[in-house]
């Protein structure tokens, strides 16, 4: 209650006013948290939780495992959860939904674009269809938030998860957005911090990085996303002049400067490594499980034949990549499998 | 796996190492969290959703709130708890415990230190009585941890929580001491970090500064301590010779530079703005719960008759404050307080 206090309380507020103005919410709608991560448990557990029934949870099954380890430990409590299959270009549909959801549904929850292959998905149909059926809907925004225009309201979401790192801020801070109203249990208990929702001293040179660089992303959407666009094209155009059998994954609208590429017989891993010594930094599967060879269960999900999928590699760009850079990439993916170089059939 | 993530890597790695050398526990024990209450919150759930069956929880009633609201969380699930009385001196007794633990304890939580009146608790003989009657043991050390030596090992606890901005680090980060093979679930699900326990991108950053701060408290511990003591005394002598009718809360060993005071008969939430306007920032009741002017729980708990606890501010002494500064206070309080100065009878 001191006056020593008062700077980092109006910090706090302008950092939430900025963000809200942002995705289209009200400065009370934002819920500051350590990452996408905590944001995406917190919207699964915390509706679970607070449900008088045991009501199912309804996601698809290529979504971050931030979403499908929360529900694997929800399923471990007795909360039914449905896994909606994506189709092979990556999507879910309205119908998908529409075939899949029941009356006892409490909770839908599907990705605004996927991490891996940045497919975006139709939120704003999947949102009417789970309120048609009286469930909540959270998007997993991470990949979206600073890279393509999101607007809550036109969403019409209830939950929408982000994570700072994702639009140039500092890592392990993020938000949820959560409509006022909704029927939620706060996930971190505590002191009364957050509205009483989320307990916890404020990250607040964490939650300030995260506000000016959301501001900064949203003012460049369009000029990023023309670049990134453009940088995409080269990247590609490259590709093919040098005849490579390879697949962009994920049809339809992608986020900008998100490539998944799948070279026929070629190994993703040795890919990673040998680019990695050329000072190109890409990934295999998915980057929050570094740890692991396996297949991801993304590419799994979109039925990628096995020759293509453990060729695949992710191409993340960013808005200060240059032209120079992707056609940098694109020779040095030549040095590396030129020898083994399969043109079209 | 590229190597641009050697660095963050290396700076994780060392990071962990310095922390559990502080106290006294293995690199791989350590996992970041962000901040004490996530600590606590994974401490109690975490060990309540993995036990067999819903085994009880055993805690004390003037807990911080990261602890108790989330027995209240667990309780709404139908987890039982039950919460020990604190001794009129602010100590929760070997005794005590030894009373109301049952056999179907699955977890008790005692705090190390508590957080308003500096009081510590007699841990190691704690943690024996639960051991012996097949708990775990846990304790939430964030007043401790950086100000008095904290040595998991002597101690024999299972589980400790600590806040980095608690010794001078960053806010937004701390971490959870678990004993190899405590059988606990993860909290924050989702990707592979934190040896799978505690997912999300890692706040290098703040992880990297909470060691940094946590290595220079510990090293000055004893010099610390005996400074803080120092200042207390004279800070407790001034307003003795100034002829005050006030307590200290809580006997025995306190957290140094902790002091809660009690003036009988004042208006503690006045006193606290007059102080503020003379540049001293004290608080009252629980400094995590500033919007509240609710007696706090801790002073009802060790039952303090309302003529004082409703005149109680708590002085946080830092290393940095010097005894021309706690001179001062006490002339603040006497300026403050000198108008309706009460001799003790």
């Amino acid at each position: 209650m001191y006056s020593f206090a008062r700077r980092p309380k109006e910090a706090l507020k302008e950092a939430r006013e900025i963000i809200a103005g942002c995705i289209g919410a009200s400065p009370e709608e934002i819920y500051f948290t350590s990452g996408g991560t905590e944001s995406d448990n917190w919207a699964i557990k915390g509706t679970a939780f607070s449900g008088r029934e045991r009501g199912r949870t309804v996601t698809s099954a290529f979504e971050h495992h931030a979403i499908l380890s929360s529900c694997r430990a929800i399923e471990k409590l007795g909360y039914p959860v449905l896994y909606l299959p994506p189709d092979d270009d990556g999507i879910i549909s309205a119908d998908c939904l529409e075939n899949f959801i029941t009356k006892d549904t409490r909770t839908v929850s599907v990705m605004y674009a996927n991490n891996e292959i940045g497919t975006i998905q139709p939120i704003g149909k999947l949102a009417e269809i789970a309120h048609r059926n009286g469930a909540l809907f959270h998007t997993d925004a991470v990949q979206a938030v600073g890279h393509v225009e999101v607007d809550v309201k036109k969403l019409s979401v209830d939950m929408l998860s982000a994570s700072a790192h994702k639009f140039n801020g500092p890592k392990g801070v993020g938000f949820l957005y959560l409509r006022k109203g909704t029927d939620i249990c706060p996930y971190v208990d505590g002191g009364a911090q957050e509205g009483k929702y989320r307990a916890s001293t404020e990250n607040i040179a964490g939650i300030v990085g995260m506000a000016v660089a959301l501001k900064r992303s949203c003012e460049e959407i369009e000029v990023r996303k023309a670049h990134l666009q453009h940088l995409e094209y080269i990247l590609l155009d490259r590709l093919n002049q040098y005849g490579f059998d390879y697949r962009r994954n994920g049809k339809g609208e992608h986020i900008p400067g998100n490539l998944s590429l799948s070279f026929k017989n070629a190994d993703g891993e040795a890919l990673l490594h040998r680019l990695d010594l050329m000072g190109v930094s890409v990934s295999t599967g998915s980057a929050c499980n570094s740890k692991s060879t396996e297949l991801s269960h993304v590419l799994t999900a979109i039925h990628l034949p096995l020759e293509y999928a453990y060729g695949t590699i992710r191409v993340s760009l960013g808005y200060e990549n240059t032209e120079e850079e992707v056609v940098y990439i694109a020779d040095c993916i030549r040095k590396i499998l030129a020898p083994k170089l399969m043109k079209r059939s």
